[in-house]
């Protein structure tokens, strides 16, 4: 098979040829693609970690990668439970071992028997496996008080970046002024924009806690997420609903977080939930898709690559051309399905492994939650730094302060001022973060994300030598 | 987060709106996707496994899908040894049980070590861990006789299609008559066609063994293709790199069978390893992506979603995009790529388990081409049925006759002559096989595609069948 290029009028018909893939020849929508959570900083660290195994000398022993959230790499443990039924799954010889549970292989028994040729390694249907969107509509239903979901409407994917994808994939269209627009939060996460810019649509941004000057209509949208927060109160969730339906948007609900609340009197509210609950016109009609992950939560299990899609209201021929494009990539892994499948039904009370699930589970997310307090506290004692609550997810994103010597440095060198500050926490104390930058941020002001994964009796002197680095940083450029 | 289609003039503003995103604003490029191997026949099985599980009566007892290269869904066991190393991995408790060999002890522990946190639970490096990249290359350099290849030009993948999308994505550009074509052979593996709608690229097809008026460099690909077979001669191999040197292509070679040859006197040989001893101007300089995946071969893992694609020339700055792109959807799934270490790196002669993989892996390849060898046979033997032998690969793609009347009451319905007769042989029969026109043929001439992969006991009667319902639908119609 065999590609053509266009830039055949400068081919060199003698000696030595260049590139016919080169950067002027190649797809202009992946050039303009950036992705700050795996960008420069990300590359670097790489690079210092290499150096250390080599035996480079540096002012710190290892790299501490505070810039995604990756539970596991972080030192969590695996749920005992979804790995027992995994390694059943991958090697049914072991369900004659007395070594697991009875609940893990009654579990795994169930998932090979719908499988192909009762393997993981068969394909499955493009959509996932019919009995695990059973399960996850079961999980919904119970999640959002009853409200009915249907495994029709519900795909298992490759992660929930993969869905996100796909269902951007089906809403951009037009050439030009009438190219899709989607509207993205800013701070947003990468991926919306990566997408984007790879589809070639109109990002549209709205701040969350900032005065800009926009249209009407989309002024009253920011009105309505001025209060937004991590996590979002319900009338929050309302009027981004009425808005989304009044100027005829399709709405995408990004949930992966929905189990990572930790803030007093905050609770999760799905957007399906709301929607159903705000009665007619909005619950018939309003389009939506709701996306979660097996990466997040307390499970943290990234690596596998699950999550799913849950569609509402959504066109039925545009559904059945969102179940062809899924066809074409042939199905999400399997592992990761039969791992989803045990996230969304976990062990019930009467089951022998349904203690220790129950405190592993309780057990991360109590620590998560004391290490979003802490997270906190340290950074509000340090001056010019400023964090707010983490009230959810597995992120701080504070604000520093950086001198003016600093900024004018970092414009010398190319940089945005917040690169420039990362990149030297990372040369000096292998801590990293990502740039602000990398997510969108009111003009003249800085900040970093960094997750608060990091083992608590880590996580605090790493906060202090942040901190610390911050004030040796300011007091050099000022 | 929200999303604004298009045809917002249209939107009713009181009473009941009609959907933000219909078949009228959705995008046009997923429209146009067709693929066949998951396409309405496949649809139409799924509906009859489960009226058949409703009690329905049928013909038939049960539902055979012979429509994709699916070995562990038809019964073939997976490779002890590879699923030993995944369950130990999957649950690192298993590693002091004295049921597992040491071999599969030391290889799991060599993988959880290069694992973040050592779980297969965290992300890796979106081009894949360094380790299993490393062992990548140093199978194809054994491979390839030696041949260097380098670890850094290799990325794993959700299977190879995820691969293949991702190439094609960087070499997608232009617009109008400038956009980039694709040259693909006749008859195709869906996918490219698909990919290629969806990413509204120009499809330029060539037919392996027919007569077609094309422009002058076309028409030498096709002399040079003429006596292409699925396994192709190296004279071929080397007329098609002449060819994509002269003309300025960049090559992309789909060789996930290449563990699938069955044909005396046929053999595998690598674009890769061609392209190099061909040696100056080609080697240095002609630019080739080759593609592979461990759901195919002998080990047939197709639910695990694991591949890579090894890049040769590739312009640096590209490369560098390509990573970029890639590090988008985070990382190929971590089971998969532990999964693709072990086939590229199996145990040695020393190792305890070797004896066992070695008798596994040839048990698996001479059944295939024992399977292929009576498709040949069976099908040759039916008037009106012709099957070319299959020389490599799982399928075969036999021509068939099909009777005017049978053509025309398909044009009546709206149908390919060859998906009616596909369908009425599920309906009939239970055989789920795929029309030749989701593939490509010549004009006026009628085939399926069809998978050796049936268990033995099951493929001749399966081929009788089917000859028998081609005989009774050939009378039918007559």
């Amino acid at each position: 098979m065999a590609l053509r290029a266009g830039n055949q009028s400068q081919a060199t018909r003698n000696g030595l040829k260049e590139k016919v893939l080169t950067l002027d020849t190649m797809n202009p929508c992946v050039q303009r693609v950036e992705y700050a959570v795996r960008g420069p900083i990300v590359l670097r660290a790489l690079e210092l970690e290499q150096e250390l195994r080599q035996g480079v000398k540096k002012p710190f022993t290892e790299v501490i990668r505070a810039n995604i959230g990756d539970a596991q790499a972080m030192g969590q443990k695996p749920i005992t439970f979804l790995r027992q039924v995994l390694a059943l799954c991958v090697n049914p010889d072991l369900l004659s071992s007395p070594n697991f549970p009875d609940d893990a292989k009654k579990r795994a028994e169930r998932i090979l028997q719908v499988c192909g040729g009762h393997s993981l390694g068969a394909y499955s249907i493009s959509s996932g496996i019919q009995l695990i969107r059973e399960d996850v509509a079961r999980y919904i239903e119970r999640r959002d008080g009853g409200i009915p979901a249907d495994p029709n409407n519900i795909f298992l994917s490759t992660g929930a970046s993969d869905a996100i994808v796909t269902v951007l994939k089906l809403l951009v269209s037009g050439e030009g002024p009438t190219r899709t627009g989607v509207l993205i939060p800013i701070p947003q996460y990468p991926l919306y924009s990566a997408a984007l810019a790879e589809l070639d649509a109109v990002q549209v941004d709205y701040y969350l806690d900032e005065e800009r000057i926009w249209a009407l209509d989309v002024a009253e949208l920011r009105r309505s997420v001025r209060q937004a927060r991590q996590v979002q109160t319900r009338e929050c969730i309302e009027a981004v609903i009425r808005f989304a339906f009044e100027e005829r948007l399709f709405l995408l609900a990004d949930e992966v977080y929905q189990d990572n609340v930790y803030a007093e009197g905050s609770q999760f509210h799905s957007f399906k939930k709301v929607l159903t609950e705000m009665g007619p016109p909005y619950a018939g009609q309003q389009e939506l898709a709701s996306f979660h992950s097996a990466s997040k939560g307390y499970m943290g299990e990234c690596g596998f690559r699950a999550g799913y899609v849950e569609v509402v209201n959504m066109d039925a021929a545009v559904q059945q051309q969102m179940v062809k494009l899924m066809s074409v990539r042939l199905c999400p892994p399997v592992p990761g399905q039969a791992l989803l499948d045990l996230v969304v039904s976990p062990p019930a009370p009467s089951d022998p492994s349904f203690a220790q699930f129950q405190a592993e589970k309780q057990a991360v997310l109590a620590e998560l939650a004391a290490k979003a307090k802490l997270t906190e506290q340290v950074f509000n004692e340090a001056p010019g730094i400023r964090c707010n609550p983490v009230q959810g997810a597995m992120y701080s994103f504070p604000r520093v302060q950086l001198p003016p010597r600093a900024v004018q440095r970092a414009q010398e060198l190319g940089l945005a001022p917040d690169m420039f500050f990362c990149l030297r926490l990372l040369e000096e104390t292998g801590i990293c973060v990502v740039p602000g930058s990398g997510f969108g941020q009111q003009e003249g002001t800085y900040h970093f994300r960094m997750t608060i994964l990091p083992p608590m009796e880590k996580l605090r002197p790493l906060l202090e030598k942040l901190s610390g680095f911050h004030a040796k940083f300011t007091r050099e450029y000022s």
